[in-house]
């Protein structure tokens, strides 16, 4: 493979933006080749200052343009599942932004295809993965050092949500990454959902009942909770606590300056995803690039992205049902392995 | 009253030992006049040092010895019946250890007892509400300073379990606490109680399913959960989370001396329940005293004993059946209103 | 001697009412006999409540009536040697707020009468000794169980002062406490003080340089220094950083329930010394009680007090010349050994 | 300038190796052009899977090589001059690992070589105002956002010290950070330094005195401190804390998971200067090579250097006579403003 990616962007909104400017500004072996977008005007913006990058209103030509070896994929989740197979089909390296697909039979599909081309393309956009206290916590769970683990209670919590944000979208937007990162923890598949209603807060658009607490199940019986609270106004805050047989471990604190004036102590709450996994982001793209000048995919793949789409599918029927909702996979291809 | 209550301890085992230390030397306006134990050589053991108590093998005894005009209860829990119906006939101040007595039923004869009497002359031992974390949550909650409550989450952990700690008793005599703590913040009845069992420590003894993840729901609608872990190895936790409209507020975390050296910093944790509530047991007792020489009581009523047993029933119905158990109570007599 | 101390309090400015609610209310074993103070009326408000106590306008009159067996003296310092001497000749329990008395001219007087007296009657109210945190570093250095101690760091913060509080008593008043934790925590004596005055805030009254930064040598060579802020707005702090040769320990850290809001993490910093210390005094006086009735004391003597006048007196001087200045002692008397 | 620095790297040791990897895996706009050292097998490792740079024992001739259009200094601060004075007659982007040089005279004669060039080629690596803590205290003092910045308490622990560390390099290669931070942090010059040498620890090598405690004063009597202790053992940790008029600011504190296990509650100190400091160096090579591009420099000025090198000096004289040393400086000159 060439020394340098030449990376198509599919999408230039928020994500697709913060991206460009990684790949065009930060990432060493990477720079961006073109920019898509349905509206053209964006795709203009977003290239002013990233020399060699051309603007386009089509995915398909990006990927038909020679000066393109890689794909990063940024649009919303519904329009995946076409660009995938597309990209697949020029069988090169393919960053996808969760979710693979919004549901586990499109996400099914882009796993048979990849199957039947015989070796992985495609890394799925769960940047948790890549962050430093992640890696810690996923390093005990491994090695052991405290026995098994047990439990594991996660909060995760966001100052307030976009227009359009829906209720199924505390399940499918954010609950997916801890769907992936109780995968990534414990090594197993989650067997079922459950989701609690209870009392609401006034700061919640209309459809949408904040906070939900969303009750998981491992293969071994780990029992796994999440309090998903997307208007919490505080600020930011993604945590886990898990109980071992010899211990707890608590990651996902505030950090930086502490502060004491006027009676108070503390500091400031993290404002924003971006803030907390901004570093993340960068480990994950520039081990994306590194695996993919040798032909490899350097994290979650698309068995990952598919086994979370089935998740999500679950927990929006627990968010309906108010039952325990098992979830259903397919058996693992053996390229996952 | 007279001006120093003159105090029957009955039950000279930990917890009864613990408060004649407290009554005969820390507590302002209390004396020991009587140690009851069946076992009459431990009662006398723990009146050495105590000028002007006498030891006694039988409580209904040491009711009807004149020099008595209070009298705290600190045997088993199945020994409470008889004892607190004798102690309401002889209309003086009673200081009941939890649990009121171990089940619904039998709590409820001491509440229709006490509301024959006229007048509340039970407090029971539900301690935490005299802690200082916890008076400062509760007023947080009560004054709707983060606006409503919404969700509670609690972490119940002891390094290990005494001999003859029964499954049950995670519920009876552990996650008891939590209910009157929940009943505290909430100013609410706990409506329903459900127990999740997934992958157990090696460390526990046989017979007990340990840890547990506890889910309850109050009358309004706020989701709680407990995560019962008792022989937890790394030492005692007693912590709560609650979520707001907000904010979120977090009590019991380690205190203490900060030390850093050998490429750890930390400090100790708290090693058992003495330590970590030692002085709230003092405000206790001496808020009981108060109370009691002005003929009131001063905590926790029998009304809320009997509102905890009923949850622990349901719970321990809950542990056996997976499934959510309605906790039902009787109407709540005047007199506790 | 009885079994009840019989005590009059001298003074009945603010530590001298918080003294008499704490004898008269938390304290076993201990009673108020007596309040005396200049002003009759203040003595007579304090006593309300208190059963069985006289106001007095007089000590002498209070060290002479037949019911006190005990005397704490809680006036402004330069009244203590008076009070002091003569409640020596009544051979009686002696607590005397700190300082024993304004300068080590003074104070040696004091120690004389003592050991002339033969036996220990007078402990000074430094208080540190009985916070648990201290006492754990205390622990901590004697065990060596990190080593040697090599330097400690403290810092000294108040949220203002009150009316009259001069720039000497930044040293007499408050610098005072880190002299004898000093010696408590080294058990050396204080060789010499020099104090550095650079930018000073502009919330302290005229006549104040505030903050300072005052440091100290022991006889080992322990470097400590002081940063001593009176009037440092954001609340009370009274922290220590201790390095020895293998670790570092921290006390004095801010407590209390954790608060995330509006963008913000922390808590409320400490008001006063009443909130951080308050449990300490109440160590304090029960350990003075329990001794005081065996005939002892039980806690810093005499000779504390007269070493650090001794300091104090060092430290008022090197305040004004900028230098470092030796602290005179008198060779220590038997009695203290 | 053209699109790309092409570095030439001088010195393969510790710091010029990860420099290495920074630039040809990290940076965006760098690649390394050549790797100087005078032992050339370590040249040739140090250029290893670094494709297009060659390997030289000589700076001079990598300053000829006309594939080079920049140059980072990593060699032993003895050796900076000669390169600086040569790389300066090149014209070239230079960034210069602190110190500058190691006296102020050298120091002063760069500072007149680049006056005379006319326009600042030269960066001093003194990346700590890179790192997000430092950046977010200096944003807090010039803002003024809790008044007027008063003292500055310093930490400054390493675990252990490498062979051949002198007595005099606490100050030249350690303090020598603290005095560019205040620097940084007051926005002026250090006026005199003054050192204190207490007890020392037993895990020191021979000659030199560990810790010591350094007294600095500011233009407008800032009264900083810095406690220099490079044989900590524990871990490696630089902290400040700022008192302000009207409150407290701390950086510096641990970060990462939190785990109790075993009656300790804690997480792991630092290891050294690399994990605390990492993403500052990259930030700070990014900075250089940015500015470098569009032909100026990103951060900390020969002028910088000077000014430390000064404060060195007179750090090193306090050390050795004990009283407080003016610190002296030529006239800043204009380019410098």
């Amino acid at each position: 493979m060439s020394e340098t990616l030449r990376v198509a962007v599919i999408g230039a909104g928020r994500m697709g933006a913060d991206h460009i400017q990684r790949l065009s500004k930060r990432i060493h072996g990477a720079d961006v080749a073109a920019v898509v977008d349905v509206d053209l005007g964006r795709a203009q913006a977003a290239i002013e200052g990233v020399p060699g990058a051309v603007a386009l209103a089509d995915a398909e030509e990006a990927l038909n343009n020679g000066d393109v070896n890689a794909v990063l994929i940024a649009t919303p989740g519904f329009l995946h599942e076409d660009i995938l197979l597309k990209a697949l089909g020029k069988d090169i390296p393919i960053l996808c932004e969760k979710p693979l697909t919004p549901d586990a039979e499109s996400a099914w599909k882009i796993v048979e295809a990849e199957v039947a081309l015989g070796h992985k393309r495609i890394q799925v956009g769960f940047m948790r993965r890549f962050d430093a206290e992640y890696a810690t916590l996923g390093s005990i769970i491994r090695n052991q050092e405290l026995g098994e683990l047990l439990m594991l209670h996660h909060q995760h919590r966001n100052p307030g949500t976009p227009p359009g944000f829906t209720n199924e979208m505390l399940i499918n937007d954010s609950v997916v990454h801890e769907f992936d990162a109780i995968r990534f923890f414990t090594g197993e598949e989650i067997t079922s959902v459950q989701v609690r209603l209870g009392k609401a807060t006034r700061n919640a658009p209309t459809g949408q009942h904040d906070p939900q607490h969303v009750l998981i199940e491992t293969e071994s019986g780990v029992l796994a909770d999440v309090e998903i609270y997307v208007n919490a106004k505080f600020g930011y805050e993604v945590a886990t606590q898990a109980s071992f047989e010899d211990g707890i471990v608590s990651i996902g604190g505030d950090r930086g300056a502490y502060i004491r004036s006027n009676g108070h102590w503390g500091g400031n709450v993290t404002a924003g995803f971006e803030e907390r996994f901004g570093a993340a982001y960068d480990v994950e793209i520039q081990s994306w690039v590194d695996a993919a000048l040798k032909g490899e995919i350097g994290g979650p793949s698309a068995w990952d992205g598919y086994a979370t789409a089935a998740c999500c599918e679950a927990g929006v029927e627990a968010q309906k049902n108010g039952e325990k909702v098992a979830v259903k996979l397919n058996a693992k291809p053996g390229l996952y392995e």
